[in-house]
């Protein structure tokens, strides 16, 4: 069926993973010009920026240099992001909005990309702003555990909040990599219903939020539009230096994102130990399995075993953040130093909070609240390693269900 | 059923590893007392070696120091082997034997452990010397590949020429590490019937090779002694700091030592070419989903996908090459350098080969001559890479099968 409009897209963030988003988007939609409006709105939250000196800009524009701009303005005129993605040209389609209202109101598919603490308020200002037929992907990383309210996928929360369906990006993704067009890999997970609710006589349609008995009436999406297919999400999504496999399991391509923050911290506990590469491949290796077994016990419906263990939101974004990544640097450094991970944290992340922690506890409240924690025992001495209850050279014996 | 006899081992092979897992399991002999008989025989390639000057030794055995002396009564006097693992104290029921055929002659365990080039010539000596009944477990890395013989397996290779069945041990296992009671993991394989043919009146058996169409003829183990079962073979493996996991799937626990060393080639290519971690993760999900292919093709009737995915032999193995194992470094310095692989291996490794530069070749030629080299793009890159006929930069677009 040939549609007579074209899908336009909006990214709600414009930080550093939110803007190379918006970049990949903004070069696909031209390639696609048959499926996709060319203009892509980005949200940016507005604060005052002044050019750094060093800017290649700075000789053009001059005035930018001593009086601080607002960053939308900046952006919109330099087509650079240059103060969360500096050096990176982005491509002139991309429209950067200060008003959310304004910068989601036509758009047929959301990306959602800005960090953890504006979630709440974003959400909220968004409600009954966006089309009542639109889609989302979440590219929030992370879930939200608590022993009362269990555990939350941003995409469930997001379509709860907004009364839309939103599926999830998750992968192996250090943001400035992939700006630079370095080769990267990332999992897009997308089950609504791309067909049955669309096309003349389409009506309103229960969908149930997964992993969850909650439901939510979706609107169908006009059938002017193309279809929301997998083929179509990776016409948005891939580009030549970032691979792309789109998926039906959003329940466990937003799991590997959050609890491989857990196991990056028992990775640093290994490695500060100069325990070596094999103790941190058999911390990687057991993490990978709790992982399996968390969406196998919670998500028991939508979790497919193969997105943790074969897709890159599991086994490759494990990897990358036990290799280097801020949890895993900060808990080498807490075990080397024998200091405290709070220390550590204060001294090398200039204000900023270690995800793996916070999720180490909310995980735990929640195992704990489910008498489960000896069923994940490396999640579990995680948190008693970071409470004082263990060492980290109690890891193998925590592991065999010794200690 | 009460035995009346033990389990007598004898590892075959006294290098690096052969030393480090003959350690591991002199150590359980004596735990399990009820099970193994206290000596362990271990074959010694007999040699002429000096005492080094800085060893701890030189102040007791000064007559060591300026007259060369066999290995084996430098292992069976120090209780270490100074030549291949230096500094390791070995437990006293070690006894290093030159003699391959005395060291086998009423073993029940055989645990093969030797470099690659020595394997046809020793199992020829072997021949017709062990026990009939005797089970064997591959400690031997790799597998063997060809166009004209296809995938053959050490274990298999074991079992037809000595007419014994054989299991395999592979994971995440550099052998230092494990001898310094570092903690680590590794799998070990058997899928030998433990039970049916074990008993008074329990008769000589037919039993296929894994993946294969030949048979031989094995012998029932007398009743005399323990069973062999995963139980039973976790107490002669396990330690606390070697984890281990038994299982049935012998083939893919071989395949997944021998093909990660194509894939930590491959991530030492795009490591050279700066691309970071996003990429290097990619390459190894990419190898790992290369690795279950290969399984799944050539060992369809025992091959498990878990057993690649989840298992120390499978991805853990994976990860440790491509951190930081010779192949991954080779290729690293080969390409950031602009040199060919050949010329950093002999700079770098003394006279040593890569593993993964002649597997590359061999796997090549093997899917080539099935018309398979596009169901395994990765593998193929590699090759491709290595003869010249392509460049690393080109690996996404390979995957991608635009080139």
């Amino acid at each position: 069926m040939a549609h007579t409009r074209k899908h336009k897209i909006a990214v709600v963030g414009s930080g550093n993973w939110g803007t190379t988003i918006c970049k990949v988007v903004a070069e696909n939609v031209k390639e696609h010009a048959d499926l996709f409006e060319e203009e892509v709105q980005m949200w940016v939250f507005e604060e005052d920026c002044t050019l750094p000196k060093d800017s290649k800009h700075a000789a053009s524009h001059p005035e930018m240099l001593n009086k601080p701009q607002k960053l939308s303005k900046l952006i919109n005129e330099l087509h650079e992001n240059v103060k969360y993605l500096p050096d990176i040209p982005l491509p002139r389609n991309i429209i950067a909005n200060p008003d959310s209202a304004d910068a989601v109101k036509d758009a047929t598919i959301l990306i959602f990309n800005m960090p953890h603490q504006f979630f709440g308020k974003i959400c909220e200002g968004l409600r009954g702003k966006v089309l009542p037929y639109a889609r989302g992907i979440s590219c929030i990383k992370g879930v939200s555990v608590s022993a009362e309210r269990g555990c939350e996928l941003f995409s469930n929360t997001i379509a709860e909040k907004l009364g839309i369906y939103c599926g999830a990006l998750s992968g192996a993704n250090i943001a400035t990599e992939i700006a630079m067009g370095k080769w990267s890999e990332t999992t897009v997970a997308y089950d609504a219903p791309p067909v049955d609710n669309q096309g003349p006589g389409a009506k309103p349609f229960e969908y149930y939020l997964t992993g969850s008995d909650k439901h939510i009436t979706l609107q169908p999406m006009p059938s002017e539009y193309p279809l929301i297919t997998h083929e179509n999400l990776l016409k948005l999504f891939y580009r030549p230096y970032l691979h792309v496999r789109v998926i039906g399991d959003v329940a466990g391509t937003s799991l590997g994102g959050a609890l491989k923050n857990v196991v990056a911290l028992a990775a640093g506990f290994v490695d500060g130990l100069g325990w070596g590469d094999n103790a941190k491949a058999a911390v990687m290796r057991v993490g990978i399995q709790e992982e399996v077994k968390f969406g196998e016990k919670f998500f028991a419906d939508t979790f497919k075993v193969e997105t943790i263990t074969e897709e890159s939101c599991g086994v490759a974004d494990m990897i990358t953040s036990c290799m280097g990544g801020r949890n895993f640097r900060c808990a080498k450094m807490a075990t080397a130093e024998k200091k405290p991970i709070g220390e550590i944290e204060k001294r090398e992340l200039n204000g900023q909070k270690l995800q793996g922690t916070d999720t180490a506890y909310e995980v735990n409240a929640f195992l704990k609240s489910r008498g489960m924690e000896k069923d994940f025992p490396l999640f579990t001495a995680v948190y008693n390693i970071l409470e004082g209850n263990n060492k980290p050279e109690d890891i193998p014996q925590l592991l065999a269900g010794q200690l």
